[in-house]
Order: structure tokens, then sequence, then C-alpha cells
């Protein structure tokens, strides 16, 4: 920290996250946690009234709980002391609508997986993000945990030597049976195309393992052949996802994702193997790398502990052993975005990990792709 | 929540945390978490430049880090928007000393363990507390933990029968070698009996497995039987704990606790078997508990999952699989101390289970007991 | 047992198994541990002077010890205490020529899998054993281990609702290298055309992981989409296989099997998702069955604990905790295999679990569709 | 093995074992697996019907099923082609009555723990046995394990450095009800002081935790503090034994072992910890040997695996990742012992690693000072 002291916290606005969701508190944590930021505003929920109730919740102030998100960013933008950064926590066809309204006037943006909802909107989301000088990210959270920065150094510095087969899958089971149909409000924009897109599953979990694995390779997709199914009656998207993966220079492999496979909490794991090592990563235990160099025996490497590298200690905060969790790799994104906002307050930019509109293009592009290879009936397509 | 929205945060200083030092940052995250507290004023260094630094670190007010506790308890006292709360994270010797001046001013004293260096202090502080209309809340974060409240929860409604056995360990590696002939700071001031008391290990830690079993089972020590003893040469203070326990009503015990047990980094276990049944749990993997019904297949109880109870879920964040960890379980105490706090605003007191003096009190006799049974070489010493 | 008492024991043969083999050595473990079998010829190697030294350091009298297969097969149908049953344990291209003079002369057989090198002589394989009155019998050891057994019950009961989906995968890494370049015998065969078939990895193990799959789950595989690849450089057959998999009756499924994947030793494992629970189990851990009712919290079910099921007891020896491994499930196959043989005697028949001709003709089956289907890119292949 | 070729099987009898007992079966089992043994005569049962119903059930010819273990050793002695060596596994008490019956006549024992029912008992073995020229070995089964053999290697070399905190426990849950009052044979005999002894818990697994602790570290115990309790009501003998250990040298240690812990099976665990590394070994997962040098990260070693070493691999007889259990541990035992009987049959005298007599005694010693301790509520007892 430079002696200049701590910098002013980011002003932050909200759109979505109002009563009853998930991630939108999930982003209200991870906001808090190292300190930098300050939710002032939101337009948290598609009404006035449930809006400002959301709003008195969180102790926002009245008049800055908006019941539009374009209102917000018109008055937000004319504040003197209004919102530096916005976090877009909507169910996804709204991501790109308003995104625009924010980062036209200049407000940072913080936007939830996947980026859109259609290929179209995702090409336009590009392109207005390349264009714009406002910072945006796409918060693909689990790349920011201590041992998967750790696990992508590994890769990155050929200690695996070349990669050859990458095996990741995201498994869960809450939507084993058709949730939707009660009034869990989780379940039921997840399995409605008008609001997630094509990709159920796909789309909600499946962009996080495609998205992990090629951060944590580096490896580009280069082609995908691809079975997707709906297992429960009555579903209009996806529950479960197989895809067979080949990357560009040769590695090979597998991706599975699914909503219906009982027993499986938040299981994202991943592993890579290539011709010198190979290493295993499982979300639920996150604080653990298992580490392989080819004919020795498997290391286990901890966060903070012996083993771990700079890129894994630059985002820990406390000692081996005392586990942090989902919301700390969740707050490192936001930290390393206020780095960033903190540069751009002096005119400046910084280099950091943080996923961004390309990572969301891409994870679109890998949506398209695989309904399309599912669609003839599991030819490869390329991405 | 109520309709009347969320109260206004509460305004917390800080004895102790500046530069280089590990628990004031964790209190301070654990303050933000739930967005319940704002730090607004600390003494964070034994010297006025010291402590202006860090209050600059944080972003505190210039006026508002001070050079001693003494007066900054006096002058918070009389801000008119003063400090409620103060959290005291020095080493041991200091924190009676630093309570009573906050204590007496009706500033709610949030403290770490151990409560204090001698017995004669952990007295008078018992008495302090007692007589005072203000809060105080020792910080044994880890009962905290949800699947600690769900074992909890299971042993008080008798799931597990009457407790037979208490298995309760707490091992790190950390004081192998000298470290403290270095200059890490943690270290030095853990092993010297000035700052921390006639305990070492067993303060440090010990305590907290103590607590720990107290706190999971219900159950009171009657007495104990122990071997302190001292690895690592040059050391004061013990550095492994070797004790048997008796509890009223019968259930017998062991507690290892070490800071010399190399492949240890957090290992807090705790283990009870009753007539009907076992539960196991291990702070390094805090979302699960190991629940077996006698003759039954072990179930594996998680947080936020399918047997999480009331108990568990009262203080979960998000949902299974996300792991939560040793911050949200300090958070936790920090939040119950919240809705304690808001009460006090309106006269009123509320039940929750964070630890107090009372509990603080306890420890420092276990200490005692302890070392008085290893210095007359092993024999019961009662409680 | 009757009160007729134990049984003779059961005079077997060995074709294969000399000084270095693997298998070889593992059969007569089996064969011993529950005391059906004595072994008493062999032609072990493929030239007498070796073939008797082996059966020198195995107790074989000398004149039962055999240059060529044939000739044993010749003398021992003439023997009046001739061999009973004989252990095929050659690399793949021999198996079905040994098999057909043994057969042929109504000697039992018992033969590694996979069950030959090429399609056309698994076809032959086929109408052989099933015009013959000996048994025959397929070591697919895995399906044996007790935990297997009560997976499979589970399944065929329901417990698990209509199975959805199916990940299956062998992983091991001691191929991550050209191995077969240097004199290890183990790697020589297996990686060559001529003794292993059109199959490498695929056939050593990529048909136990598929023959386990179907065991547990009694689906029938209706097609595969298949990526097989080899990644070291020289190798001429497959060493990682990608396969998606669909089921009669609509459950999807994947199997990864790779002998380049460092850190993993024998990484079988096997798990299974319904519409009403899911199971998991790992061969490296093969007490533990890990069972989920769908919306209850996991169970860990132990071999002979209190979860353990009929199918599972009926094949375990010892209490839970005292861990039964791969060579008592590898008994398990010779020991229904001699009460299949005592029946016999008798001229009756029994009923049992081992995989015979019709499992390893479904295995040819299973590794020429992957090779089609990867040769011709990717695409559903009918089984 | 010589070019001599495979000895003669050893000609083996056993006295105890007949139908419903359980480690009979086991001894049975264990001597089978290397093929070093025969089982050819017994004294099954305490009568000649039932001994002869058990003969038959092993195929045990009818002459040589005895209803006294003293006429078989007479008449085993006598006969030309009688046992070589005799497998005792009887109730405790019965031990060494029966083995001085076959040591006088010159014939091998091998004997199931503990030694005896009393201390008396102990002594008179001691000397019977120094002064016998047959082979003694006491079947301290865990010490077997390939990875308990690289533990202890690990140590002796100094990897550890010098041994400070050695932690031991051996758990079950099979007595947390009085299984003893039903007709459980496995449980009436173990709690009977007529036929265990004066101890229960502590004889039964307590002394197999003590032992293997002693064998991995070559610690010798100086002094020990007991706390032995019994939970079930109407029970004789203890069921739950806590213990603090002194070691010559300055290690400490503690035991715990216990038959009231529901949720465990067979837990017996070992962690050794020195001033340079430590070490942790779970009997239910015997493959597996986490091994921390100080500093470093954990290594997971695994039997056969990369970091296995030679004392390891010398009693290995199957690649990494196919598990080797309880049985193979035990087998090795049998078969060391066969090595030493080969050569006594050549007059000459092997090492081994088996336990013996002084291993026997030093387990007495060691029930015997914990029950003093104990008795007079746990003050230091010297070995």
């Amino acid at each position: 920290m430079s002696a200049a002291g701590k910098p002013k916290r980011i002003r932050l606005g909200m759109v979505g996250g109002g009563r009853d969701a998930f991630i939108g508190g999930v982003h209200r944590i991870a906001s808090r946690i190292d300190d930098h930021f300050e939710l002032v505003a939101g337009a948290f929920s598609s009404t006035i009234e449930k809006s400002k109730l959301s709003g008195l919740d969180l102790g926002i102030a009245e008049d800055r709980s908006y019941g539009s998100y374009k209102e917000m960013a018109i008055r937000e933008a004319r504040l003197k002391e209004g919102i530096e950064a916005v976090s877009i926590v909507t169910p996804n066809h709204l991501h790109f609508a308003v995104a625009k309204e924010f980062l036209k006037r200049g407000i940072h943006v913080i936007c939830d997986k996947p980026l859109t909802s259609t290929a179209s909107d995702a090409k336009k989301f590009l392109k207005l993000v390349e264009s714009s000088d406002s910072l945006f990210v796409l918060t693909h959270n689990y790349t920011a945990y201590p041992m998967i920065r750790q696990a992508r150094d590994i890769i990155h510095s050929k200690e695996l030597g070349e990669p050859r087969v990458v095996q990741v899958e995201y498994a869960q089971d809450w939507l084993s049976t058709d949730l939707e149909n009660t009034d869990q409000k989780q379940a039921s924009w997840r399995v409605d195309p008008e609001r997630s897109g094509a990709g159920g599953c796909i789309g909600d979990i499946g962009t996080h393992a495609f998205n992990l694995a090629g951060f944590v390779t580096g490896l580009q997709l280069e082609s995908l052949c691809a079975d997707l199914h709906t297992f429960v009656e009555g579903r209009q998207l996806d529950d479960n996802v197989h895809i067979m993966l080949r990357y560009k220079g040769g590695a090979k492999g597998m991706l599975w994702s699914s909503q219906v496979a009982p027993g499986n909490e938040n299981g994202l794991r991943l592993r890579v193997y290539g011709s010198k090592g190979g290493i295993e990563w499982s979300q639920e235990e996150p604080n653990k790398l298992w580490y392989t160099p080819l004919g020795e025996p498997t290391r286990l490497l901890t966060r903070s502990g012996p083993g771990a590298n700079d890129a894994a200690n630059a985002v820990s905060r406390i000692p081996a052993g005392h586990p942090e969790g989902y919301l700390e790799g969740f707050a490192t994104l936001y930290s390393e975005t206020a780095e960033a906002i903190y540069a751009a307050r002096d005119g400046k930019s910084v280099e950091n990990l943080c996923p961004g509109v390309k990572e969301g293009y891409e994870g679109i592009g890998f949506i398209s792709a695989a309904i399309a290879s599912s669609k003839k009936n599991g030819g490869w397509v390329k991405l």
C-alpha cells in the first residue's frame, strides 16, 4: 500500500440482486471483503417498489434505489458523487442492454456470466466494450482461487511439459427434479430460454468449466463434439452436457456438466495432464492443489502453505490451514478490478487476470458450438 | 430484516492490529462481511507514528488514529459519533487493561482469546464484565462454523445419546523450529511469558480446543491430567500439550495441541462419541460434518446441504458446495454481536451463542489447571 | 458348507504367467485365497526351458511344466488326475487359440481380458464357448469387488430410479513415456498391435471401464462417439481414450481411459446418477461406496459395514474396516468359478455373476466401435 | 527364488479357529496367499465332534482333526509327515499352555496376540521361548503393511530428525452396546476376564496400537499415565483407554483405544512427528503414507508407487493403485515366518521383522502398567 494511504472506496451500484436472488448477495459480500467498494445505488428489481424494499434492506439511500437500470444510469452519471462502477447480476438476457447504458456513460461494469443469452448480442457486446474506455469484468469467479492461480502458473511455466489431456467437469444435483415448476426463483429463469438463452446447464455452469480449463491451461479450444440432453421431463433446456474437446496444439479433453447428478453440490473439478506431470483441483476443497511430477510422489500443495507460489500468495489473505472459500475467491476479482479502477482514476491502466468481454465472447461461442454439434448429432464443430 | 430497513452500521474501533499483525486483519474482514460495522478509529500500534501509518493504510481519518488506547477510549467516548464497539487484538497481557478503559465508558468490547495472560487478571475481568452494561465477546471463532453449530445441536438434542468420549486436538507445525529467534513477529510474542502468560501452545491454541469441545458438547470439565512439554531448545513456553479430560457426568476425553507437528497447518479436529452415535469434524474442511448413528452408515452432512439443520442454516450465507471458510465463521461472531448491539441501542438484549467472559475465564482456568497438573507430574487437577 | 465337507480342490493349469509376468502371479494368488484350486501344471513360457524354470519356482512337478499349450492340453486331458481348469494369462492374441485347445477337451477356462486381439476371433470364440460344455470365465475382476456388487444391486433394485448419467474412467500414468522402448515387458506387448490387437489403452483398460459400467448399471450400450489418440511419439496404439456413450433406454455416459495421466496409478472410477439418487466408487478405495438418495445426505457404505447388503456380504471375507483389496476381488471370481466347477462335477450348473464370453465379445465390439468412430472423426457408431 | 526351486510347503496345524471364529479364518487365508504353508491338522474346537466338523469344512483328513491340542501336539510330533508349525488362535488365556506343548516338541509356533492373559504367564512364556530352538511369532499383523515398513525405515534413517510426538489410536465401535449379552461369540470372550485377562479393549486392540508405535518409531516406552474406563453397563473390562506416553529419549505420546466410538470400524492410526518432518498413516487406507518434510509440501507415498522404498517394496506383491489389504499384510508375517522355517530346516537362521515373544512380553507389561496407573488414579507408572 502506498504511503499515500488507502484510496477512497469505489462507489458501486448494482442492477438486479433484489430479495430472493442468490448471486447479488454474493457480489455484495465480495465487494466488501477487501474494503474497496461501497454500495450506494441500485436497480435491484424491475419495479420501483421492490427495488426500494431491497435498497432499504441494504441501507441504500432511498433516492438511489431505482426502478429501472436506465434511469439509474442516467441519474448516477450526472451526480457529483455518482457511482463509478456497476455490478450486473440480472438474468443473462439483460446483461448487454444494461451494460450498454453504463459503459456509454463511463461507468465501469462488473457483469455476471454468461455474457449474453444470444450470440448476436455477444458480438455487439464485444465491440461495445472494445470501443469503450470503461473497464469490463466478467465474474468467472473460479479463476480467482489461489490454487487455480498456482495451477495456471505451473502450467504456463511448463512444469507439466506439454499439456496432453484436460478433464474438466461441473456437476450439481439441484435440478434433478422439475424445481422450476415450484416457486424456486433460482430455477425458473435458469431453464427459461427467454431469459437464459439457448443453453441451460451449459450456459449456467458449463461455461464456468470451459472458462476455467482455458484460464488454467492457456489452451485455445479448436473444436468440440457435444451431446447435450434434457433428462427432466418438460424442461426446455439441457440439464446434462457431454463434450469432447480438441485444443490447438494437440491437447484433448472432456467436459461434463450436469445439474441432475445426485450427490454433487457444486462439483467443479479440473485435471490437467502433461508430458511431465499432472495436477488435480476440486472447487469444494479449493485450498488444495494436487501436483504430481511424473515419476515422483504426488504433492499436496496448500494455499499459503510451503509449496504455494507467488501467483497463489498474491491472492491469499490468511495463513495455511485457515480455509478461504468461495466468497474470498469472488472478492479477489472485485479487488483486482478495484486496483484497475484506482489506476483508471489516474488515467492509468494495470494488467490483471480478470476475465473480460473476450472470455465472455468465447464462452458464448462455446455454447453455440456445443448446441450446433449436439443438434447435428455430435460431429466436430470448430470454434 | 424488518421493514424499518437495515440499521445504521456500528462504529467500530480497534486496539492493536497494525502492520504485520495477523489477527487484526482477520477481525477487520470479519467485521465487514455482513456489513454491520464500519471501522472508524484505532490505536493500532503503541506509537502514534506507527498507529497513524496503519490508520492511513486502512482509510481511517487521521485524527482517529491514536497512539494510546486510553486516549482513544477517552476521546471516542466523548465524540458525538464516537465508536460504539472496540475490537481488542493485542497480545494477551494487554486484554484486560484495554477492555477496562472501554467497558467503563460504555463501549462494547470484542476481544481476542485467551482472555488474559494471568489468572488474577481473569478473575478481575470476569467481575468487570459482569458489572458492566456493555457487551463483551471473546472471539473463539471456531464456535461459529455452521457445522459446529449443527454438531452442538445434534448433541444437545441427545441424538448421540449420552456423550462418552471426546477427542479434541489442535495441531500446527509453524513453531517446529525456533522461529521466535528470527524476526517473525507472530512467533516472538506467542512464546514470551511476559506477553502471552504462563501458557504457550496451550494458551494460543489449546484454549480453542478446550473451548470448542465444551461449546459443542455442553459438558463441563471436572478435572484434567496434563503433560506439557517444550521441544524446541531455548523456548520458554510449552509447544506440545497432552491432556486427559474428565467431564462432569462421566464423559472422558483427550486433548492434544501442538505447534511442532510437521504437516499440520491448522489442524483443529473434534470427535465426540455417545451411546447412540458419533460425530467428527475438522476445521480444515469446515463445511463437512460426519455423523454416524450407531449401527447405521456414516452420513456426510454438508453446510446448506440436505442434512443441514436450522442451527447450521442460521449462520450460512451461500448454497451447499460453495465453501465458506475461516473468515465467514469469524464474521458470524461479529454479526451475532451486531445483532446484540442493535438490540442494546434500543435498550433490549438478545440471546446468542457468542463466547463471552465466562468462557474466557474458564479458558484461563483450564490453562492454570493444566500447568499445575503438569508441574506436579501429571496428577488429576480439578477445574 | 455342506456336511459332506469341503470338496476336493480343483486341479488347475496355467498358460502364460512365467517369470516377469504380472497378471499370472495375480491369478495364482487369487486361486489360492479361498482354497478351491491347486496349481499343478503349466505352459508358463513359450520355450520348454523357461517354462520349466517358472514351474520350478512355483513347485510344479517337472513333467507338468510344458513348452507348448497344445502339448499341455493334449497330455493333461489324458492324465487320470489331469487339470480340470486352466487359466490363460498370455498376451491377447493367443487367448482364442489357447482356449480352443482346452475347451474342446472338456477343460474349463479362466481367461484374462480382453477376449481377443481381433473381432473375427471374438466371433469365433463366442461360438466356440456357446457350443462347449465347459465353463468359460473372463477375468473382468473389478466386477467382483463387494461394493461393486452392492452398487449393482442398488441400481438393479431401482433405488436410483431411472439411470440417467454414467461417468466411468480408468486412468493410469505408467505409459506417459515410451516405456516400451526400454526392456519393460509389461509395456512392450501392450503397445504392440500384433499381440494386443488394434486397441492399446482402450483394450487394456478401457474394456474394464466399459465392462464395469455395464455390469453395475445393467445398461446395454447403444452407440458411442470416440476420440482415440496416441500422445507418446512413436507409439503404435492409442494411449488416451475419450468416448461419449448412449445407452439403450436413454442414459448417457462418458468414458475416459488413459495411460498418460501422471498421478493416476490405477484410477478406475464409476459414478452413476439416476432420477432418485447417485453412487460413486473408486477402485483405489474399493471398500467404500458413496450413495446419495436424492435430497438426503450422502452415505458412506462400507464393506461389511452397517449399510452393506447381501450382495456385498456374500463376497466379503472379513469385518468392516479390515480392508480387502484387489487380490480378494480377483479371488472372488475364482471362487465363484470354483462353485460352478464343483456343480459341473455333479453335472449341475449354478448361476453366478462371473463375466464370460458374452461380456468378452461385447468388449471386443466396444473396441471395434470406438476405433471405427475415431477413424471417421467422431461420429456415433452403433454397437 | 533359488534355482533349486520352491521349497516344499510347510505343514501347518491350527489350534482354535473353528466355525464362527474370526481370526482363525484370517490366519488360514494369510498362510495360503504366498503358498508357503499347507494346513494339514487342527484342534479347532474344544470337543472332538466340533473339531472334526470344522476339519471337514477345511478339507483336513479326519484323523488329523483333534479334540485336544495336547493330543494333537503329541501325535503330530511323532508322525513322519507331522506338522512343522502351528497357529494358535484361541482366546488369550490358552496361548501359553498351548504353545508350550508344541514348542517343547520342536514345532514352530505362530500365535495370536496378546501373548497371554496374565503377567505371570507372560514371564514364563518369555523364558520358554528363549530356551527353545523353535521359532515363535506373535501376529501383530499391522507391522507388516508395506507403508508401515516404509514409515519405520523413514524414522530409523532419521528423515524425521529426532522423534518428538507420537499420536496413536485404535478406535472401533462394535462394542458400543452390550453385545456380549447376545450370542455374539467374538464379543463374549473378549470382555470376559477369565479368557481375556485383566484388560479388555486395552488387550484386544490397545496392544496393537502400543506395538505399532514401538515398531515404527523404535522407541522404548519409559512410563505411562492411564485412564481406563468401562462405558457399557455391566461390562467387566475396560472399553475405552486413554493413555499419555513418555518414551526413553524424550519423545511424548498419546494412545487412545476404544471399542465404543460409533463410526470407527477399525480405526488404527499412527502419526509421528520429529524435528525434521512428520508422517501419518491409517489402517483403513493402508496403501498410503503421508510424509511431510518440515517446510515442504506433504507427499502422498503409495505402496509400489514412485516414492516407495526398499522396505515397502520387499513386502508388496502387486503394482501401485491395486490395493493390498489386511489379508496381504497378515500374509507377509506368514511368509517371513516361512523363510525363517525354510532356513531352520537347514539349521540356519534368518533375521526378520516379525514380532516375537519379546514384543508379546512388552505388550503384557504395557497392559499391566496401564491398569496399575488407572487403578491409582492416573499417576505415571514405569514400564
